[in-house]
């Protein structure tokens, strides 16, 4: 298996924090311990959890105002996939890529080349109707999926078939729906027929699906201009994915929610009624603003965690939820970025395994707010770095990514092969 | 048929206005053949237009800081009947009271006698599992139907159950059911739980209710202080009216959803899958407001009205909704909110009545976007005073129900009769 | 004067409507009469309305996801003064444009002429360091005034003086002065120090300001993929207006505020402080959403123009408000948008006109919260459209403008001239 | 000085605990000086800190829809003086009461009795005049600093005026003024009238302030049924306290912000600008739900307490903020609830501490974002129990405050001695 990053640099990197590590590691499996937690059960978990890189996500992204690049951006998908395997060697909980067509088209015995010298794998594909590809004969302006104009429509599923054929060879288990229909004034669009043309056009990708993929139908409030759009909420999204069929789930992306709306919950609806697919994951201050996992309200992470693990422990049905990062880098280098949100995922994800499961339905079933919610908190503020930082030296990865990462100079090194790319800004304030 | 109101003065009040209304409406009249809409037939709709009255609503609210009682309050049923009265005698929109129990419990026999010398009926009836009634066994301070303990659940149950009884013997044709189960912390309810809890209990009371009457379940987001509620949203009303079978709908309040959420929507998303039972109506600003109807957004209003015209002239089916006011007047005389209320919704709804919805759904076949929202616009700024006013005269009602109820002295009168009522405060800030 | 279309297109257009406009405005001019209103009066205050267009406006905008451009877009400043040509032939409410630099740069005598020839004068002018133009030697991706690195804030500070003396040519009075300045991530900057730089640069600005100018500082919430921004509301717009100087004054964007927050009482504390600069006027559903004037929630419109009128009427001092558009139009004809935002925001203007604002300060003393609300709701249920289309009708404007623009053919003529734009899609989900 | 706890209780609860805290608090030690940081000296700045108890705060709140008492509430100010004592005496963080007046009336001197047996002092006063005291002349139903009516508001300044003037008796240094004027409808009240008259009766009121006292105003976006309030947000808080004087500050209340709001900016705007009061430390999910402090968004009160260290370190002028917990305990033992709320102060303080400031500031020198979030992550990240638990043990607290306090049967034994409390229901839906 190649190594984007000098092996050597990573073992020194590694060096110099390992004894720190082992001494931190040891003193919490001792308190651990004394609250009847195995630290090493919780490294085996947290070394077996997975979350998918999204291709896009490794490049500088920008608001409509203006895209501000980085030096070194990928200029195509083999670019891309030589930044995912920086961030799988050194965080080693990211072993997969999240393809987006047409804007990683290529041939696909090549991207899987190019993915299995990095031992690579391909997470769920994604179709965009969101906007024009270059030459595309009908234009989504008003809509893909959804549009008044058959012919449209029939473009628009014919494109997603493709995405499937496309994952087929790659060996991809999940095609990712997101469509930017919607309306930006009342009246422009009527909101049932919409959704009837957008359910009737889905059926005919559903159909399309090997028996082995699932479909995933992603909710979004909202987009900047936008008065409506056709899969609003979680609620839309559970009618569509009930409607198509089995293998049809919800995705839940973080940022894609009204303000203040309680989004553990709605991963519990979802698990409960077997319709919970995977998660987008970011965080969010105001709007979907794709930031990095954890950034700003690390404990809603924890809490959709608490519902995940909960529902792993209680062999909830049908539950197989994907994890994919998906993301917005605007101010950071994208690959550091994503090597600490796939730790900030894992980190929610092993506080909510040390969240003490008998003590809590107790203090539930006894009405004990105060105990229960404490419970609860004792298990967030548990400083689990030592176990993800194990886990990623376990399996050959850095103890601090960001610190090994800076140290091979792959950025600086890229930018010198990767021409610069000029800012770019919009017209609108 | 009785009057609180002495018919004199209604018609003098109403002598005093009625040839301006008559020239309005003829031009009116004259402007609507202009756009190939006959006046009369939109009098007809909006006369056969009902909304109902809330029992707690004559009485005046307050925030959890403070309550400021105006004169006259109602004592008791009887005297809220008679409130109710008044804004039947003067809008001729609202024959029909909704009962909350056991706030107003007493003999059927009575309440019905009491009604039917106004010529009002009752409409929906409203459980109260919120707050705990005097002697009650079991507190409902950790919840009701989807309370830990079976106990507290069965006596919830039973007291929908009894409130289906008292409604047979009255003439009602359905049950709401707002419960104030949630949490106020992460942790203390197991959401799956407490929703599997809520099921099961609602399956009992909907096995006890009529053939022909309705239960309406009821979201709302939060209340104060509120982690999270046990029907948080339509998505989780749907998922419960569609568990417990066809006589069960989902009931929408205008005040009850996330921030900048388009409720329009969601009402089509109710429609189209035969899951609309009804709503209640209000406005607000920032929460759970109550404020009257088309206070804040008279345009809200009117886009869901739209949807409600857009349903009856299409055909929907299951399409039947109940219209019910659900306000709290703090620093008004309920009765005069609730009869400019009434109005206000029939206002929104003869503004729908005159969208062009042949032109409409050109421009969305076209992609128009700014005609079709232009259509609306059309519509909704028609003032359709004097339509209203004509169908209060028509029916015998007030041309200007606040001036005819002002000249009338009601409210002095009966302030002469009731008790003052102190003010009360609670004790957080 | 040169006009874009052709006068006899207007005029037959214009023939066709013009016995149903002189009725209607008869009818209301009668039923205003009755309310103690001279609609001539009223005609005269809408006659002298102005509101300024964007250049940028004229322009299809998009999300950060696409842009879908429609036929005819303006290849550069030239075109898009013609296209404001157009809008102010149409509707004869608005005589300036609204330039924004680099975007619109040209040689200022060119630009007065071209200009002239339409007897267009020029708004406030916008700078731009939001988004790094071509060539810049310092880029502004973490910041422009406030930028941590004093070259680069130096280069904004000469930007703005630039936009200033390109202004002072072209005979605009006032700088408006909107900065993408802040932070994605909690730490990234330091508040304090971030809004010293930024006033030490803004001084700088003030300073090069002609004694005759305005400043305007703009504040909004947020952007897409942010955690704050360096003026995030009208607190510190306020705290920035303040510490620069008289000639300095708040702008307000309707768009750029939290969700729910009253609008219309920010208005009222900025006149009352004399900090009230003007306006960029817009709509949402959502965000920063920059739909037309008055499309989602017209009364919120109007309340502010009820602020407007009160001041204009109580003479506040320092009260001379600037009028301008500031819009995306994604999915419109950004000339018909814009004519029908022009009228929108002057129909807001007229309906506050019609206010009993005597009746109205009498319940306000009497706290008669219900008559109070209602004497708004009366004059917002008004129908002007008689009023503003005489007002166009009295200036030589078009009675329907969208109907008169749409005879002309001008989109069609245009789009044979400027060759066609390609969608362009970004890389974010 | 008498204690409300049987002091063997506590030992023998902080006996079974001392030993394990010893080995975490040397652990931590050394991990924080891997970190250059002197656990000692945190140590001592946790035990300087103080947060005030709110008196209201040991009683148990509800919504308009319902209050569900506990056993054991207090009857009166001497029963809450005694439930604070308890809490002193466990969390040694809390040696101070804030008054609410009229509910706390009673003999000055009484008082200072009742309080100097537990070695308890008053914080800032608090008036009343959001709801009607018994007997009170002019009722507050339409406002009261800012009412119409002249009598009123001298009403509401000379409550304010007697406030003052038993905290001087009592010891108190502050007066907190918080209003509940505003309105429910637009129109209702003229926004800039209701604020000169709120600012005129401010000042009489501030002119009784002594020279050693501040005064804080406190802003609050709205009230269930609000239109509008009159202070709404910290703009105009702080237009109010610059128009009072040098001893008029803003206190910023956690839940009274619009959704989304960045606090932790507007902290530091009102520290830069020498006009942060101080705080009333709680939580929201939705609104002002008065939780319990961190309960919901522990990072965000982490990043207020950032600046307050940040403010702290750098010798901001003028800055000495009050902190006070305002929460509504429904749910919990109230108790219980504010010992932890008083320890999720601390600990945010206490990681607030550890935050490396010189790191911070180069990475923002640098722009480089990913390490300065990650710097406060760090932090935030650490695990201070030790810290909090050794500061309680060092000045006589409990180790574990909620253990030593179930153990010692305090809510039991005051439920023998204090009447129960029906629970009480409004009657709004």
């Amino acid at each position: 298996m190649e190594c984007m990053i000098d092996e050597d640099v990573v073992a020194a990197s590694n060096e110099a924090r390992e004894a720190a590590l082992r001494a931190d590691y040891a003193t919490l499996g001792e308190q651990l311990a004394r609250r009847n937690v195995d630290i090493g059960a919780t490294l085996d978990k947290v070394r077996a959890f997975r979350v998918a890189i999204p291709s896009w996500g490794v490049g500088t992204g920008g608001t409509r105002f203006a895209r501000f690049p980085g030096p070194g951006e990928p200029r195509d998908i083999f670019d891309k996939i030589e930044d995912c395997a920086v961030i799988q060697q050194l965080t080693q909980a990211t072993p997969s890529v999240s393809l987006h067509i047409p804007w990683d088209k290529a041939d696909p015995q090549r991207l899987k080349q190019a993915a299995s010298r990095f031992g690579l794998g391909f997470d769920a594909m994604n179709s965009n109707t969101f906007s024009d590809a270059e030459g595309q004969k009908n234009s989504y302006k008003f809509g893909s999926l959804s549009h008044a104009d058959a012919a449209t429509r029939r473009q628009a599923v014919e494109h997603n078939v493709e995405c499937i054929e496309i994952g087929k060879e790659l060996g991809s288990k999940a095609l990712t729906v997101w469509v930017g229909d919607g309306s930006n004034f009342p009246g422009q669009v009527n909101f049932a027929r919409a959704f009837e043309r957008y359910l009737e056009s889905a059926r005919e990708i559903y159909e399309a699906l090997p028996p082995d993929w699932r479909l995933f139908t992603e909710h979004k409030m909202y987009e900047p201009a936008f008065y409506s759009t056709v899969i609003q909420d979680w609620g839309t999204s559970y009618l569509a994915a009930k409607e198509l069929g089995d293998r049809a789930y919800c995705l839940v992306d973080l940022g894609h929610h009204a303000p203040n709306v309680n989004i553990e919950m709605i991963v519990s609806r979802l698990i409960q009624f077997g319709k919970l697919g995977g998660f987008h994951f970011n965080d969010s201050k105001y709007g979907d603003d794709d930031l990095d996992a954890g950034a700003i309200d690390p404990y809603r992470l924890f809490l959709i965690f608490n519902e995940l693990v909960d529902a792993e422990l209680s062999g909830a049905k049908d539950f197989n939820p994907a994890h994919m990062l998906d993301q917005n880098h605007n101010v950071t280098d994208p690959i550091e970025s994503l090597m600490l949100s796939a730790a900030e995922v894992q980190r929610a994800y092993a506080q909510a395994l040390l969240v003490d499961r008998k003590a809590l339905e107790g203090f539930q079933e006894d009405n004990d707010a105060l105990m229960a919610t404490q419970t609860l908190k004792v298990a967030f503020r548990t400083d689990v770095e030592p176990i993800l930082a194990m886990a990623r030296l376990a399996d050959g990865g850095a103890i601090d990514p960001v610190a090994a990462y800076r140290a091979s100079g792959y950025r600086r090194k890229v930018a010198g092969e990767r021409p610069a790319v000029a800012a770019s800004g919009g017209g609108i304030v």
